[in-house]
């Protein structure tokens, strides 16, 4: 397995305090991030090996990773009901292949914005609280279908 | 074909001032977007029938819309030694299946934040003129790939 001794993504102890882990085998990891509150159903899908670009991947192993892509947004689907799920592979600050898997609604304080552009209205708490409180079913369906 | 008869997507026409096709077939165009100078280099993969998620599609289905990503990504790398690419299926506005596919650089105006996060810099027009001065190479170089 190739790492990078300054990459975070290479070393999954650094991001243990923003993330939890979700599901992972040898190739690949899924994480819920803890650390943008206003997208609660937020998840990631990290390529273990230090890769950049998806296309540094092989066909077999690239067909792997957007699987696990695809499974976190069909339980997301599923267990959420969003008005849109957003994808998305940069890696301008960290260029570890992963994927950025984000449940949209719109109620939330950015949309139809991306989560990172510029905020168009105020969180609101009570929905936050009601996706907050499906998260535990969404995370134990996604490990169930991501084994 | 499904078509949605109030989804710009679906009507290429309606897109034409702000894109230019770069190749395409029954199932999905590329076009290079023209209306974002910052980023020049800048693709978009459309999948021509009207569904909004990736999980929307079949796996074969999937597999062609992923492989036209892929093959966008590689063009660009090949034509234009991006310092990283960037992929995004987002549809919060026009919820039908697109994928963003950029080519980002150290020195462009928003790096490293995602293009629809906040300017870090001024543009470069030296740099930025040089980037335009090779698109049609890469346009030709895409449509190859894509046939």
């Amino acid at each position: 397995m190739s790492a990078a001794s300054d990459c975070p993504l290479c070393r999954p102890e650094a991001h243990e305090a923003t993330t939890t882990r979700v599901a992972g085998h040898a190739q690949l990891r899924v994480v819920r991030v803890l650390d943008a509150p206003g997208f609660p159903a937020y998840y990631r899908v990290i390529w273990n090996d230090h890769v950049a670009e998806l296309t540094d991947l092989s066909s077999s192993d690239r067909a792997r990773c957007l699987d696990a892509v695809c499974t976190v947004e069909r339980v997301l689907r599923n267990g959420a009901s969003p008005t849109k799920v957003n994808l998305a592979s940069l890696g301008n600050v960290v260029p570890h292949l992963h994927w950025h898997v984000i449940a949209r609604f719109d109620w939330d304080s950015h949309f139809p914005q991306p989560i990172w552009g510029t905020a168009q209205r105020p969180p609101d708490p009570a929905r936050l609280a009601a996706l907050n409180g499906a998260l535990t079913r969404i995370d134990d369906a996604m490990a169930k279908a991501l084994t």
